[in-house]
């Protein structure tokens, strides 16, 4: 059994505005430390899997920074989608191309810019779902363990009963649900973050595409025909502006008889709002994260970002400072999901220089 | 009886970083409209004195951007002080100069920072307060009716009976009250505001000077027989280091026997921090100040200044945000008398490129 990896790197991420813009989404930004999210990804997955096994999926526009910014992987395991179409055309994408090299290879398929804390009972977490995936050609999910009624993810629900130790039959996928639902679920016990990682055989999810998600499956038998064209891009292109845009969750996870979920008890985040990050920094006595040139005087509880600008903050709590070279965002935390609201008017009247 | 006018622009204004820095002052900048401060202080005595009898007192490094910005005023009258010494040395020197010129000269001596808005009231105040004292030989304040009781301001107590129509003596100086002291004084009817502006004749002043300040006087006189010499400047720069610092209020309008006061019925503000420029500032329908590339959602009562830049503000109220080239303030608007600590953190730590 050798262990493969795909990293989904298409996002655009509109939530981390001023900081990630169209050619600079949130996995390729320093976050929480002196490397991006994407390098983190894959550098937390260094002991598991071999480099030249890691495959990176992700667009035109973001290609050579990835490339920069992933030495260690090989250049030809960087892939190009030549559209967005959601999870279920980019897996089945990787999956074509690592059928070739082995298609029983156990694929783990994460997002590029999520962040996870332990490492160590996150290798054993994935161990655990690699071996059962090998064993049970099924589709085993890492299931974090709720630690708060979050609102913001979906869930994935259990039968409690264990299918052998660690590994668990999925009873339903649930959407992200309201506050009152949300602690319903954590006080269940049998609900669990939906983390987006999935593990599986390659044979397994291309048999589960066939079976599930047809007009996909057709497109990548003609991909796979055309490897070797000369045309192979423009293939590619012409195939994939017919595809329909669906998530694998709903195309395919929501639907298969074979669904399995590890539990992962490691600290698990998608980062998904400025509060969020502000949640998983480090802080200062006064309860401020701060990074850059920055002068504060009764400020508290904020986070506050200005690398190349003096900023000085007098009086203020509870806030998002972002002041990068073009753009300045101030957000109240508790707003931070709004951000994307700046972004749209942004779009709206094509102020695209801030985009 | 000829009227003449001594601009004081030496301020540095630390109350207004990041706008007002050393070489741009609050006197220099745009703060209400497309005009500076000063600009706005020179025109507002259009039809009451002449260009040429109009004399600013300033500094070398603000001297340039002064002859440019005042282009109606002769050079000749833009008057340099190698040191700041505080109002009364400025002053003696400032009249030195137009005693030459008309030593009955009835002069009115004003900051060049303040703003002042009713034009037609602020001259015939001015018209009244010139007569007397050019008759009077006494000299003459300015005092604003108050209309709150603010703590910002120095007071001027007068005895109620008029001396002639609209003009009172002067019973007393008070310093910045406490609040429940500036009610006592707004309650009481003869306490008025310090506006800061004077008229008197040449011959009064340098008179008084003699009385009260001789060693001031002593220099003076040492200048006037200078006048004509090469090497004037020399001889000034070595006077003024040995000058102490003293202001006008203090070394001569508190001790002096013949001081009156003259009511001015106009809308006056020293404008002394971001919230009075909030105050008099036009605000749009949610109570915000906005100039420059600013998108706002739920944002209220908050002054944003970011001509350069976009920003974006979500959630937040009562702010002021100063958004330059390479500085950024955010305040809460009730603490904007604090900001004068930044510019002490950056001398302290000689950030001289954001002073």
């Amino acid at each position: 059994m050798k262990l493969y990896a795909v990293v989904m790197a298409g996002g655009v991420g509109s939530r981390f505005w001023p900081r990630s813009k169209e050619k600079t989404p949130k996995q390729l930004l320093k976050i929480f430390n002196g490397k991006t999210m994407i390098q983190n990804t894959v550098e937390r997955l260094e002991g598991l899997i071999e480099k030249e096994n890691i495959f990176v999926i992700t667009n035109k526009v973001q290609k050579d920074e990835i490339v920069k910014q992933l030495k260690s992987i090989p250049e030809k395991n960087i892939l190009i989608e030549p559209f967005g179409k959601n999870t279920a055309p980019c897996i089945g994408l990787a999956s074509i191309f690592i059928e070739k090299l082995d298609p029983e290879a156990v694929t783990l398929v994460l997002p590029a810019d999520h962040i996870i804390k332990d490492k160590e009972e996150f290798h054993n977490t994935l161990n655990k779902a690699a071996e059962y995936a090998y064993k049970s050609k099924g589709l085993v999910t890492i299931g974090v363990q709720p630690t708060r009624p979050e609102t913001g993810y979906g869930y994935i629900q259990i039968d409690e009963k264990e299918v052998e130790e660690g590994i668990y039959n999925v009873y339903t996928f649930a959407e992200k649900p309201n506050y009152a639902t949300a602690v319903r679920f954590l006080e269940s016990g049998d609900f669990f973050w939906n983390s987006g990682m999935f593990i599986w055989r390659i044979d397994t999810i291309l048999y589960e595409i066939k079976e599930y998600l047809p007009d996909l499956s057709d497109g990548l038998e003609i991909l796979k025909k055309s490897f070797s064209s000369d045309n192979f891009e423009e293939i590619l292109e012409n195939i994939y502006s017919k595809l329909r845009s669906i998530s694998i969750d709903y195309g395919i996870m929501e639907k298969s008889k074979k669904v399995f979920l590890t539990k992962g008890n490691f600290t698990w985040s998608d980062v998904g709002s400025w509060e969020e990050v502000y949640q998983l920094s480090q802080k200062d006595e006064h309860g401020n994260t701060i990074n850059g040139k920055i002068f504060t005087d009764m400020t508290i509880d904020s986070y506050i970002y200005s690398p190349d600008k003096f900023t000085a903050l007098i009086g203020v709590d509870n806030l998002v400072v972002i002041n990068t070279k073009d753009s300045l965002l101030i957000c109240r935390r508790d707003r931070s999901q709004d951000v994307k609201k700046i972004v749209e008017h942004l779009k709206v009247n094509k102020l695209k220089e801030y985009l």
